[in-house]
């Protein structure tokens, strides 16, 4: 099975790039591999972010993030990797992701990473 | 189909301006068409401000919100151009909008935006 | 019928004046009436504040809050009133009021009203 | 605006109908005209059936509910006309929907009807 | 203050007298005034029924729930009354109805009443 | 201290003897002494009826139940003593209680006895 | 792909065959494919059955259903599909399979089925 | 480590012999070990029961839970086990015990067993 | 009776001193008696706090909060006086305590009171 | 039996040390041995970090907090030892564990405790 890439994410032009507001994105439906053991993995990614020039389509995120579902992935790395192209695809100014996956041997796990623009002065996180 | 307009929002005198009070109306019942597919969308929005002179009066609200039922409208955009529409109708201190919208693929959608009174001194969310 | 009147509230001596410590009363049985329809409007309020010298007593809370239940009143206006008469029964160094009131055509209300004690060096709000 | 019509509705031939099997279809996204007000009314659709030779497609049954998007219908009448529709379309063992309606002025309604197969010496209810 | 009454209940003409489908009215905003203490009482009337040529009209049942607001009734009285009224204005099939009032003296109690068709043979209970 | 007794409990006549209805009092503030290790239990306490020709007051419900607070009684006996000393001052068609105490060393437990009237032949339960 | 089989199905001895026992299995992470679009389907299956000679393996269980995740399958045929594959692994004397189905375009589904024993007269549904 | 023993169960006589009465323990801290994999496994017992002569002390039946602690038991075997020994140490006039086990592998199960007492013509089951 | 004293607490020495951590006891069983209507009150207790050198020991803080089951007090001066008690008990570096009391005529109180060591550098709440 | 070890513990590198990201993991199958009473405690750990080099993996994780199962353990203790040995273990950037455990006598204790890295400029929680 092909490797998952972010080429295949759509963007369209945010609507109000005048004004930092916040789309927030749930998938529910995120299933990978677990590389060690073979088994899949399920769990729910929450994707929040303050976009510059462009949005991601919702269509092409449904099936950027399918292309997991045979493919391997530990849970610390994934949710990094999802964040790394979904920040590639539309250089937000600032965006986070939580992976929040299932249980396994009666522990769960969530992991929470976040993008923070490098230069903005207007970062509307900084102020908290 | 006409398209929506601000207008038809009514507005009435601030019964307490010398405090700055928070007012929130959630409106669960919200439904536009996706200019995409043509089908319909549905959200709850929940709409909070510290009104400045007037206040938008409930009923004329409503109307103002069933103007979308058959009007084609992204996600993005709706939720700010009511933003924008109620601003103009009530001029405030503060104003934020969430639109909650129900999933479609599997993935849901909320964005959140919100205003600030461009030169007010006086702003109630500077401070924190 | 008679207007409302703070008058019917009663007092007590503030048993732990030198600690500032927060009590919060929540009345899930509020009623009044809408003066545009005449019909009778439903609604919790939740009461908080740090007493100085008096606490307001409970008993006479209600007896003072049952006044409304024939009393035409906006959700804006009546949540600022009661919040003043309150204030001006108690004296407190800080309270607020949420008026959350149940839906009304398919559109729910909340108000949030807050008191600062005017020249208070020792605001307990004022580090936040 | 044209009358709905259950011609619109699509079915697929039951896979297992040497089974009493029990097929349940929640649709939250309902929403006719109140032909009273003209005002828009929402409910949640809750179909059950048991299949005997055809089961309704679900894409077909979302275009049929939309049809009554701006229709005027009340309660009572809508649920036992869909119901009437959809026994129509799948000639079922047995079927039966609840409408559960949003509130009005703090009043909110349910209905819930059912169809058995007339002469079925089978059908499954029979023996509750 | 006068005495309720059923009178000013209205109905209209079943729309499916030839199925026996239920109708469920949730009213969460009934109160009343307790005849011993004074004091206002708060409860949920929940009335179900299976009409038989006509249904109740819901704002005349509003009306009619309302005109108790001022009105001593205690829990057991009230509850039985109303379904009395509902029954005498509405000759159902069958009715039920549960009030559920909010506790007092940190008891609560709830009241269930119901009636059917004294001679029918169709008595959709009959068979439970 | 004096053993509780049921003769604190006082009844009125039942208004609607005519009609088997049910009567449920929710009474969450049950507490008792454990007779084995002296520490307070603490439960609710359900008792559901269907009167005859009384039925007890609410707030001699409550006196009576308070002789229970420094009173030593097992989980199971209690529940059975306070169902027959209810039947004993009510003489009901029908009664239940549930009561269901708070966990002790990682245990909770539940206790549900009924009363059926002797002789009844119009015992509402018989028939289910 | 290759179509998934029963055979992987491992069992063991039922340790207690004297008695009429329900072991209820429930899996929340079942995935398949919608053979008309292509896309992912998921749901939670949950299983019950009274066993007679031989109860299935857990893992073999969660092996067979693994099968299913890059399989077309419609929601009506798979859950009919893994009953009978179940039965035929197993023999029980009664089993049941409720497949619960993620909302798709605003409405999910839910399909229920159930094998009795053909000829036994120690069936322990048949005197419900 | 020894054999677990429903030797160690106490008993005390029912104090209310005369009534068909059901006593329900609920124990969320149940844990055992699984013979396969040595992993420990955790669960809730739910013990429901009528006692004849004799009620479990509920120390006895923690301690008696207890021994299974670093015991290898699968779940099917295990929930029917404590139910013979509880019905051994009380010979009650009914019994049923629900065990419900915490996910492995994405997978959770539930045993439900129950007994009757076998020649019982006041069985409180048999009219159901 | 006899007063409650905060002399039957029991401490230990902190495991952990070199570091601020957070305790947390609830305590949901605890019961008063209202001075002015005699009728006993029921409320949750939640402590928590950042040990100094001691700790209190769980049966002690049991025993003490039972001495009030028969002893007046108000809601406000009771959680503060707890509140004094505890901190005499154990000289904490800083100590809360939320008083949650079930409803009284319809409404129900929560009390709030907080202590932080009068000259702590180290104080834990300074730099939020 | 042994006394539990950290040496257990095994890591992975962190697959995105460039980035500060929380690692969740949530434990609610936590059990150890009260050295007072003998009796098992039961809990919910929840381990959130910021990695630095290092990940611990989850799989030794379950192993090492299993060494508790039949170890003499305090709350306040045990949290704060597996906050140690998993900081010794990891060398985290920064880590907290919160120990939620389940009722005694009615009363549960949750601990809470945190470690920061010593001179790190880069104190992810500093900024707050």
């Amino acid at each position: 099975m092909t490797e998952p890439t972010g080429d295949i994410l759509e963007t369209f032009e945010n609507p109000y790039p005048g004004r930092d507001y916040v789309i927030e994105t749930v998938c529910p439906e995120f299933t990978s591999m677990c590389p060690k053991t073979g088994q899949p993995d399920f769990g729910t990614l929450t994707i929040s972010y303050i976009a510059d020039a462009t949005c991601y389509e919702l269509k092409s995120l449904k099936l950027y993030l399918q292309q997991f579902r045979n493919h391997g992935a530990f849970y610390e790395a994934v949710t990094n990797r999802i964040l790394d192209d979904l920040v590639a695809a539309t250089l937000p100014r600032w965006m986070a992701i939580v992976g929040e996956f299932t249980p396994r041997g009666g522990i769960s796990t969530t992991v929470t990473a976040e993008y923070d623009e490098p230069v903005s002065a207007g970062d509307p996180t900084a102020s908290e």
